[in-house]
């Protein structure tokens, strides 16, 4: 019996089906979608998916995504060259942008340390960073790596090793998050918003 | 302050945000999901757009979505063309193609009756659905709208226009979904099966 959807609409429901967070039903709508959209709309996806492949590439200071190195935040002179913020990932970087209250550099260490998945320290843009700390004019370094067993694991191994460097170390506060109910909070969140307490 | 992504990313977020069911997050995920992926997996994707878009067409028969017209449902001597199903959607298509029970042939409509969003019967693809009354040797026409106001009121219309003709018109059963529970099926639906009941 013949296919009811030809080979270039099925080709396009698997290409989305293969991307995070699209299931099957998911890309078929959004097939359809590009289908009945008007062709410039599809043509700067697809132009958009091109150039980020053709352009884009790691800054050589921080890790960063960017089109040219180094990137716009490291080679800003009003930023300030005395904070590194350290992140597992380039989005982490945005999610900070966007609390508008940082104003220093950035680190993308791409990833964090996983022994289950085989990620070791080695594995991680760590070397480029003790570098940076060589040559930088560098007073704090902040490590705002996520608030789970890696991300643990990360900012304990980075904390041991920049310590004795005689630079400031500091790391995000753990605690309650703006907006949400004490009732629904767990257990570890509330211990650490009830150590981390201080002077209303 | 300069940003933190340069453009080329901040362009393809964009565009992924834009596709309906996808947010920002789930953009942003994609988006950096691509950076990773390998040059293949972004070129195929982009590609794959490309391509819909140049090669899809409606079938001039069946006004489903197809590469050749007629499209291979419409030219398969296998399968049975006395009888026409019609559908508001070419997915609906697919969704009846899943279900194995069905070797007649489609009828896609582009839409529902919807006086709110002013699509009237004049803005579906009925009159082509006449001309293949005229032609064809068609027994039967089965109705599988959504089962919602517009899909209704779009039965009640075809179903008063087509009977005249001394076609056999029928339409999908209500009732109860398989494997769904008594107890949280709406009224409408329970009672739509009890009317619809049949000899166990």
């Amino acid at each position: 019996m013949a296919l009811a959807y030809d080979g270039a609409i099925q080709r396009l429901i698997d290409a989305f089906n293969k991307l995070p967070g699209i299931g099957p039903k998911g890309a078929q709508r959004i097939a359809f979608h590009l289908l009945s959209a008007d062709e410039q709309e599809a043509a700067d996806l697809a132009d958009a998916i091109t150039e980020v492949k053709a352009k884009v590439r790691f800054c050589d200071v921080c890790g960063n995504v960017c089109e040219s190195s180094p990137c716009p935040v490291c080679a800003d002179p009003r930023r300030d060259h005395t904070v590194i913020c350290v992140v597992e990932e380039p989005k982490d970087v945005m999610s900070i942008e966007r609390t508008r209250e940082y104003r220093g550099l950035y680190h993308v260490l791409g990833g964090a340390i996983n022994p289950m998945a085989n990620v070791g320290p080695s594995d991680l843009n760590i070397a480029k960073l003790l570098d940076r700390l060589k040559t930088d004019e560098v007073k704090e370094i902040i490590l705002a790596l996520d608030p789970n067993i890696e991300g643990e694991a990360t900012t304990t191994y980075l904390s041991r090793l920049l310590s004795p460097l005689g630079i400031k170390v500091t790391r995000l506060a753990s605690g309650l998050p703006v907006g949400s109910d004490l009732e629904y909070a767990d257990e570890i969140t509330l211990g650490r918003a009830l150590a981390g307490r201080r002077e209303a």
